[in-house]
């Protein structure tokens, strides 16, 4: 029987070049940098919910970070450091060798430190926190947006959701298509490197992970404004874009999340700004959209005329 | 049925002075203090494992807190920020609104801000991260342990360990000794101003939570140094001095965790200085052994001979 502090000491004792004294401690000690704002965001992922128990634990740890790092793009801060609390309903040295792999891997590529954490005995739960900074004043809020910004969406929507019907067999997509989807769902990319980009260009930003209506409807809630979408402006990927099934396609577009692209709101001046930054980071960026400064929430279809939620068939679809 | 985002709306969001930007937003924003370090914990406490799952919950919400800030303790930082996350088998607003207060009571008593979290569906789990300041290089780690330094504790010990038999039914406690032993496992005390007092004075510091010799042994493994205990020294409660089974008491004050009290080490040349503090807090700080430069940990008994752990039945205890 393996004990918390064999499973700590073996998978998630590494060096925190980062830290001023990383995982052994009663908590991690670490250096902000001058002039910067600490980010800090915490996302708890229950099995049966946000994976499926028999989830592959490389990509398990992979996206248990990934989804975190998510956060901290949004807000357009450099991810630092992270910590990792983790109940497991048994020491299975496999399983948390490979879980730690995914994790430590993204971590690596992001130069991220785990600095402490916590292993228990109990239901399957992984509860992630992470640290990021950004220069003072200048992090992406959810409360920023202003009449007559653009709203921009980063990547495709709707892919990882077209996967999760398919994982429920409500379409069934060829091994090729089913295979891209998945990977959406599986591993997705933080937009870390855009969101540092938009630090003074983007007037509101939020990672799409409850849906892209809902998330939207987060950033005009608390920004006190309203927004007319173009539904025929949406990007989707090429497997979105030949779906037979149309009602299923924009369900998916509108309230699927787990794309983990980054919705945010610029003024029209730095369009130009945002299509070269695009082209930069290899990464399409697409305006969805405007806010307006009346309250409430327009989709236009794809004859120009408004459309209700509703009609999207949203009232079914969670 | 109650939402995630009304559930967070109703009971954790609360004004935050001390962050930038608080609940509501992809991660928190705050502005660290110039010339100090940045100390950060996370904790996570399982259903079953850690509290029964029939607690009071705001007894559970005050205890997955103080926890945290006993770390915060142990390392002589000032707590300043939380985030909780939590999830739920069900969102029992009665349940939720208990635990949020006394969450909230314990934040508020020590000024912390709770700057974020997560509520989701799943087994019930608390999982909390606690932020902390200590001015550069002064904060108290395990590594620092010296030989020749006194061994102190502050308060008694293995009360929560007494309170845990009773429960088990290994013994039956009088309702007066119950209530005050209970109190010591429920709603324990981080020794906060302890911790802060001790800076500059100790030279390494742990809490107690997995119990006195293996939390001693983790500071001796990290320091690499060893320790001399003497068992006659250990402070105990009214309640377990008179307890009549000896062997259950020493069970308890070397092998229970649950105390949360500070145990640390210091240069005999600051004794004075101790014990003037300890008055100064109201809280007893008791000397209780010595580090020695020999690797290795010797009790010595009542009557001074060494004697081994498993004398005193450590074998069985877990």
């Amino acid at each position: 029987m393996v004990s918390e502090f064999d499973l700590i000491r073996r998978f998630f004792t590494h060096p925190a070049p980062g830290a001023v004294l990383g995982v052994g401690d009663d908590a991690a000690l670490m250096k902000p940098t001058p002039g910067q704002e600490l980010v800090v965001s915490t996302d708890m992922l229950v099995a049966g919910r946000h994976f499926f128990l028999d989830a592959d634990p490389e990509k398990l740890g992979r996206k248990a970070l990934a989804v975190n790092l998510s956060d901290l793009a949004a807000m357009g801060a450099q991810p630092r450091w992270t910590l990792l609390a983790l109940a497991l309903p048994e020491p299975d040295e496999e399983w948390v060798g490979a879980f730690a792999r995914g994790f430590m891997d993204l971590a690596a590529q992001f130069r991220v430190d785990l600095v402490g954490g916590d292993t228990t005995h109990g239901p399957l739960n992984v509860c992630v926190t992470v640290l990021g900074e950004v220069p003072d004043g200048e992090a992406l809020r959810r409360d920023g947006a202003k009449a007559g910004d653009d709203i921009w969406i980063s990547g495709t929507v709707g892919d990882a959701a077209l996967a999760l019907a398919h994982l429920r067999r409500r379409l069934a997509l060829d091994p090729h298509d089913a295979a891209f989807c998945l990977a959406r769902l599986d591993t997705p990319t933080p937009r870390v490197a855009l969101g540092m980009a938009l630090r003074g260009i983007a007037h509101a930003a939020i990672d799409v992970s409850d849906g892209l209506a809902q998330d939207l409807g987060h950033i005009l809630e608390r920004s006190e404004v309203g927004a007319v979408l173009e539904f025929s402006r949406l990007p989707r990927s090429a497997v979105m874009a030949r779906l037979a099934d149309r009602r299923l396609a924009a369900q998916c577009m509108l309230a699927g999340g787990d794309d983990y692209e980054l919705l945010f709101t610029a003024p029209p001046g730095v369009r130009r700004l945002i299509e070269d930054l695009g082209r930069e980071l290899g990464l399409p960026l697409t305006p969805i959209g405007r806010i307006t400064g009346e309250r409430g929430f327009t989709l236009r279809g794809e004859d120009g005329a408004p459309i209700t939620l509703e009609r999207m068939g949203f009232d079914h679809f969670r």
